[in-house]
């Protein structure tokens, strides 16, 4: 397929044409900007549901379950699942989702995984290209999910137009910074498996916590529970989502704001991306590798290194 | 304290011009390249030690009690814990560290909590600098530990000379994106909470996925199992820790390219920032924001407008 041809069968919302684009964007292939920078006016339409949360809270299930209330009320679904802390790992929550089999046929449902490739970065950059090609392909909700609760983590799911956490009962140790990961992000929360014992107090302690706390925008998170192994609360999750949307929508400073701070992220991940890539490449063959062979003997310092790289450009 | 006051206090290891150094770098001051520059030569002498896992393994408990481990065999101990989740928790994290206070009164010991600022990124470029300034004050241990899982985490992990990961027996649904995790970064795997029901199942699986896995440096982590709240275990790790440094020490080749690796990275984190922040800067005030806005509203693409602002510099 050509760019222009790939161009076209994305906008006519052909799957194959779909991943082909997304693994021009990963791959970061000289013909990705063509393709991307062509398809971006028809992107906006789509709901862009952004997933996070702690190992072990369930966040695949209940991306599957979800993705399913969505198809059934038919929109064709995206799902993009993101594996930061890895680059082996891709395959392994593709392969994972065994119970996802009967959406994988389903032409109305794209499944995609995404995890880092070298020393680039860039995920968040090839993710947020990815949620624009199935938004321009059609595809009414997209999910992206996350593996992990670092950094990067949270700068993907911010570019989604809504961002549910997920929790489970009874958090360990590290719950003040699961907290505070929460009041930034979190627009909705979820507590999954919360058939589990210690479910209301978990629940009290983010009543606690969104009480005391405070969002620039003012926007309570609604609480909802889950027990997506059963399939129960997904539907209350999608409203309390809606109830997101609608919120942002009633007020157009601020729906305004937020896809600015979105497109503003989108800008300095490209950017940041670029100015690596046209450095490194404007480097000599194995300059790199003498720069930081001298770094690592002390012979050198990174800073010196780094403006020479600069100043050589 | 001028930066050159600062680099000599530095080096005649005072905690004051410890933090100040510390502080340039994480603000990303005009004066940071200066000190950090001129202290790098005295660089190289610190074991730098990551620790990282899932929340809820009780990293911090155990950085504690390795630091305590460490400070009673008679070196000076930095402690560098890094919480890329989240701009609000750097108090948090520390404050919550009560049972560290025996430690903090002590000058042998010197903690410091750092959080992401700002959209610029520069966590990883700025907790290598902060080892760096411990590393030249004559802190002959430095143990960095991150409280997320993501790529952040991973980078910011392999700056140090040895990676701990943290579990915890029985662990969830993620578990397959830990082990690729653990792959990748752990050269030391600490069982946690190893007092739980379910450790002996938890060590079987790390040790079936140690024989199946395969690293190109050929070494098989060492499993430890630890308490860290009971204190127990505590010297199992500092020992595996010691192991794969003699390890690392025995090979020349391997000590070179584990040394270049560290190099390369902290100058591709430093580029990156660097290459941003020249970029923005360059640009007329608003200008950014202008074109923002044009893409959040899809009158242009992010793609051009990167395209813009790299053709302009």
């Amino acid at each position: 397929m050509t760019p222009s041809d790939i161009i076209a069968r994305v906008l006519e919302g052909q799957p194959r044409a779909v991943a082909r684009a997304i693994s021009l964007a990963e791959n970061a292939s000289p013909d990705a900007p063509e393709v991307l920078s062509a398809i971006y006016p028809k992107t906006g339409n789509a709901l862009v549901v952004g997933i996070t949360g702690s190992p072990g809270a369930g966040k695949s299930t209940l991306v599957d379950r979800l993705a399913a209330f969505y198809r059934k009320a038919g929109h064709r679904v995206g799902v993009i699942a993101v594996d930061p802390s890895s680059p082996f790992s891709g395959g392994a929550i593709l392969g994972d989702r065994i119970r996802m089999k009967n959406l994988v046929t389903d032409p109305g449902v794209f499944i995609r995984s995404m995890a880092t490739r070298g020393n680039l970065g860039g995920l968040a950059r090839a993710t947020g290209d990815a949620v624009a090609v199935l938004d321009a392909a059609g595809f009414g909700r997209i999910i992206v999910e996350t593996v992990g609760v670092g950094q990067d983590e949270v700068d993907i799911v911010k570019l989604a137009d809504v961002c549910v956490v997920v929790l489970v009962p009874g958090m360990g140790d590290d719950v003040q910074a699961i907290k505070a990961g929460i009041m930034e992000i979190g627009d909705v929360l979820a507590i999954n498996k919360a058939d589990r014992e210690g479910v209301l107090r978990t629940e009290k302690e983010l009543e606690n916590l969104l009480t005391t706390g405070h969002r620039e925008d003012m926007w309570s998170p609604p609480i909802v529970k889950t027990v997506a192994t059963a399939d129960h609360g997904i539907d209350e999750l999608s409203a309390a989502i809606d109830s997101y949307t609608a919120f942002l929508d009633a007020d157009d400073a601020m729906h305004t704001s937020r896809r600015e701070r979105i497109a503003a992220q989108r800008v300095l991940d490209l950017l940041r991306e670029r100015l690596l890539r046209d450095a490194l490449a404007r480097l000599e063959p194995g300059e790199f590798e003498r720069l930081t062979a001298a770094v690592a003997s002390r012979d050198r310092d990174p800073y010196s290194v780094v403006d020479e790289i600069v100043g050589g450009t």
